[in-house]
């Protein structure tokens, strides 16, 4: 037997759109504006759907890891733009918690609020601060299956001692879903709400 | 600017125990065992934690993909073995959903209950069940942090279509997360509860 490999690849694209590596990102806004430019040029390059994220120095703003859906092109179900970012970040970082000792305190930018495999993997990654743009409802108006998260996920990150910071540039993130619905975007959800038995509402 | 991939690969000990590619698990006390086996030996050869999962297809009982914990090894805090075992799948299945039509029905068969980040991407991976060796409080029990999962998860994942089976094998599922502790492994838990702020319980 022999079992595949996978390899988490980012986009050439983004590779060139950050080719500056000593950029920094001094403002929270600066870092958001920069995961919905991910986003949106995500879908305009036909890499994946309408989600961008990236791990930055909360001190001096570099950017250590971007992320973007790559669900569709690398066949992988996990392939959110959070974890993305996070997994590079970690490859980065040379280890599997970003908040060792040694290390400066980073944060997870992300242009859509979590879904539920992204949140609770916020906690293993060590990030001291979740920054998000659109709402989990605004992802859900447009179609998009959050999954169901505790109703209490602030509070409960906020007593890991991770921060939580949210509507940061809401309506540009939140225009990115839009305009990804209105262009007739695939959305695709495999096991939607309501496919068995009773339906459960998430968050 | 240019980002590390990431590549995921199985230890080479499970390509050599699993070789026969034949082999078929009937029923699902003995795919659980496969589970369980994964969990010990991933311990025995310091590959990873105490953790062990796999997908198999639900008629056959065919392995599609095997699983083991490679977060330390892999430096990815995302490498749980529900997650090495999903992804791994949707390789050898060519689709990051295996509920597509044209594929067999699978189940994810895991050695503990999945924590919070993983049992959010039981809805996204397409498969149509989940088996549940050692329970939640279980794995709390011996340290490990299992995250903030909603209260109502199982009936959340079959309102999805999604069958959940729990207790299969218990004892035996138990019994490596204790030898585990017992024999002084480490349990990393990058950001507790309660470490800011007032502390949340997870489900």
């Amino acid at each position: 037997m022999c079992f595949p490999r996978f390899v988490l690849r980012l986009p050439d694209w983004v590779e060139v759109l950050l080719s500056d590596s000593e950029r920094v990102y001094p403002t929270i806004e600066e870092r958001m504006q920069l995961a919905v430019d991910l986003a949106r040029r995500n879908v305009q390059h036909g890499t994946g759907g309408p989600f961008g994220a990236g791990v930055f120095d909360m001190e001096t703003g570099k950017l250590l890891a971007p992320g973007v859906n790559l669900v569709v092109p690398l066949r992988c179900s996990t392939a959110h733009a959070e974890i993305v970012a996070l997994t590079i970040a970690q490859q980065r970082a040379g280890s599997f918690d970003l908040g060792s000792s040694g290390l400066p305190p980073y944060e997870l930018v992300s242009s859509t609020e979590p879904c539920a495999m992204c949140l609770g993997a916020v906690p293993w990654s060590g990030v001291r601060r979740l920054v998000c743009g659109a709402r989990d409802e605004d992802a859900r108006r447009v179609g998009f299956d959050e999954g169901a998260k505790p109703g209490d996920w602030v509070a409960s990150l906020e007593g890991r001692g991770i921060a939580v910071l949210r509507d940061v540039c809401r309506t540009a993130a939140v225009a990115v879903l839009e305009q990804y619905r209105s262009a007739g975007g695939v959305i695709y959800n495999a096991r939607p709400e309501g496919a068995g038995g009773d339906p459960e509402q998430g968050a």
